[in-house]
């Protein structure tokens, strides 16, 4: 049986997410609130649908790709929303980061009326969109996972069915835990090196021998020496995610002194008018507190 | 010409380290202040002296191998020191983790009596140690570094010329940073999603195909999931070397609040009792915190 797509939210990650399963040769529809959005999809033979109801009415896994936890909701129970439309069996996939708690109120809400859902945030940024590399972090019923196994693997690299409900979006705020605490390792290691006279960059090349190495080391060390902090990954979406995490770990009284701090970094960046600069610019923040 | 390797200082980390020179068929004399701890050097063949001293008058490049700043200082200019013994022209490699600015100083004071020295801490631990795979930092003369190069091959894998007297250390010290920061990361994603109720395993599984990729997520977070903190690098050695990282941003007036929480959190472990475990078991700390 050949399932049929249905994408909501065409931003500069559902797009080409979207496009990555349209290529794959599967039945693509299609909403988002601007038309504009959908062009290039409908252009390559997706069915357009105005409204999120209708959507769900013609599809049979509907991946929402929204910005954050409210814009979730509305798309699934607003006015005009997923549940409107749906028939029973529908699958949700919220591709998006989204609130751990929140996702599994959402799924126990669409299960009162027979819709399955999985929650399966994604790291790799837009790059990886594009390509196809991403890497998807699954929560949700095992059996509803492989059912939608083939979609994410047209959209991804590194697939990882993590748990139940939230499982996904727990995976996605640990990965943004150490995402940020790595990012602020890394940039007073540059900082130290600066400061003694030593060539950052060879620091950087020696540590990347070692125990030290790590993605974040490779990548936004480069950026660091460069001063490039082009996104990437725009600050202002990893601010979003730490007020996720710390959301979480305030109402589950857990101390996470590392993610706090991250997040007043980035609090202070989107404040210094930098949010639309990948997170790696935390670096400018720290820098400028001793000069 | 063949140099004759000396080597002051065999503990965990330089006699397994000096064994490799003498397989590699490195002349090789040592000294130690217990005897007992040259005892398989000396089976292999090395030359047994009872000073640091005596060792320096027998040897072309004497490497030290001991714990700390001061340590350092006794065996060059302590009574009986390498300085009573040396001749013009012997190079002193100091292999441990040492202050930069120390360094700096040292090497000062060793160039008066025409004593050339090279800085070259490690990482990579006792395994690295007894393997010959280590990562090496050099700091000093490139001439210098040049002419030692043939014997560091010998003791490492990863071997990188950073800059002039106390770039190794800068080097050294920006490592143990990005190590201490990531540490403190990995841990608090790790029990961010325990406290979420999600498998950690599946957790670090996904982290490692993404962004957040490092070789402590892989390394010390299976030690974190297995409660498994047998060295591989205690804590207390980790302590010193941040305590080492924190004089010289004090010194400088350079603002490190990771770093600076790291060195809190090692303090606790120590002060825990736990300072003989692998520096992961700030996993503990953090983890009692809210328990």
């Amino acid at each position: 049986m050949t399932l049929i797509a249905g994408y909501a939210g065409l931003g500069i990650m559902g797009r080409p997410m979207a496009a990555n399963l349209k290529a794959a040769g599967i039945p693509l529809a299609v909403f988002a609130r601007k038309a504009a959005s959908a062009q290039s999809l409908v252009d390559s033979g997706a069915t357009y649908h105005a409204t999120a109801a209708s959507l769900a009415a013609n599809c049979d896994v509907l991946f929402i790709n929204v910005s954050d936890t409210p814009d979730v909701e509305a798309v699934l129970f607003g006015p005009g929303g997923v549940v409107e439309g749906a028939r029973p069996g529908l699958v949700v996939v919220d591709m998006g980061t989204t609130s751990p708690s929140a996702t599994r109120q959402f799924a126990e809400r669409l299960a009162q009326q027979k819709i399955d859902m999985l929650d399966a945030p994604v790291s790799g940024g837009e790059i990886g969109a594009i390509q196809g590399t991403l890497t998807i972090m699954v929560g949700g019923k095992p059996a509803v996972f492989e059912k939608v196994k083939p979609l994410f693997e047209a959209m991804g690299k590194t697939i990882t069915y993590v748990g139940d409900h939230g499982a996904g979006q727990v995976a996605k705020a640990c990965n943004q835990i150490v995402v940020g605490g790595t990012i602020v390792a890394v940039a007073e290691a540059l900082l130290f090196a600066e400061q003694q006279g030593v060539d950052g960059a060879k620091v950087r090349e020696a540590l990347l021998g070692g125990f030290a190495q790590s993605r974040i080391l490779d990548v936004h060390g480069q950026r660091m020496l460069d001063d490039n902090f082009k996104p990437g990954f725009k600050a202002k979406l990893h601010q979003k995610d730490m007020r996720i995490v710390l959301e979480e770990a305030l109402a589950s009284n857990l101390a996470l002194p590392g993610a706090a701090q991250v997040l007043q970094y980035l609090n202070a960046l989107v404040g210094s008018g930098e949010g639309e600069l990948d997170s790696a610019a935390m670096f400018h923040i720290l820098k400028k507190m001793s000069h």
